[in-house]
């Protein structure tokens, strides 16, 4: 059952190429972007404004084809691909938390992007840490 | 610019419909599920239980169409679709963190699902609290 997605919008960056790029940086980078929504879509976004962070799901539109095991950022070790963030994915799907700096005509200004400038945008939703932040955490 | 993606695996749980699925629960349904990834993608699941969470980008397979203004689950009020985790989205995908309770020949055992029975399954990404977790929020 192969699924279709659309565009909902594009995610404007600095970085025009991977290398050089904060690899899922959290609370810190301070580097900023935007986010167009298309104009069809932009009645979803009420609302969203109430929101210090959220949740974009984006392509990885430079990848094709995908690895299995990877040497993850920073890493000497070859991982499965699952327990990395690597790009090369089966289904290459991004996903980050930014943080919502103003929305206005569609257009959303977001900080802390790990993202290439150009994506493809799939989806928003809102970061709540009552579903989406964990405790008890163990990492490999 | 069609996106494409063929499932890489079924999430299983025991929820048959939505009516009382919990939505987005955290750290405290307990209610267990396994994911089934296929055969051809299992090799890229080596080292994913040094991980005690982990982020299922799934399908919503029983969503046709979408609409820009939903009422949430426990709101009266209309919102913006983007300021909401209602599952009739332009692209249907779902996210959820689930706690791995263990991994073995390609299936997982997780806990506090969210997801109906069934669910094809996109991607699995460790989940990681210094990309992932933000602090200072503000929801809407």
């Amino acid at each position: 059952m192969i699924q279709k997605y659309n565009p909902i919008g594009v995610i404007y960056t600095p970085f025009k190429e991977r290398a050089g790029m904060p690899i899922q940086p959290s609370g810190g980078s301070g580097l900023q972007g935007t986010v167009e929504v298309y104009p069809e879509f932009r009645e979803g976004l009420s609302d969203l404004d109430g929101f210090s962070h959220i949740i974009l799901l984006y392509c990885f539109h430079r990848i094709e084809g995908f690895k299995l095991r990877v040497v993850p950022f920073l890493d000497t070790v070859t991982r499965g691909l699952f327990s990395t963030r690597a790009p090369m994915r089966p289904n290459p799907i991004g996903f980050s938390v930014v943080r919502l700096l103003g929305l206005e005509d569609g257009i959303l200004w977001i900080e802390n992007v790990d993202i290439l400038d150009g994506t493809p945008l799939l989806d928003i939703k809102p970061y709540v840490p009552e579903f989406d932040a964990q405790s008890k955490i163990r990492t490999g």
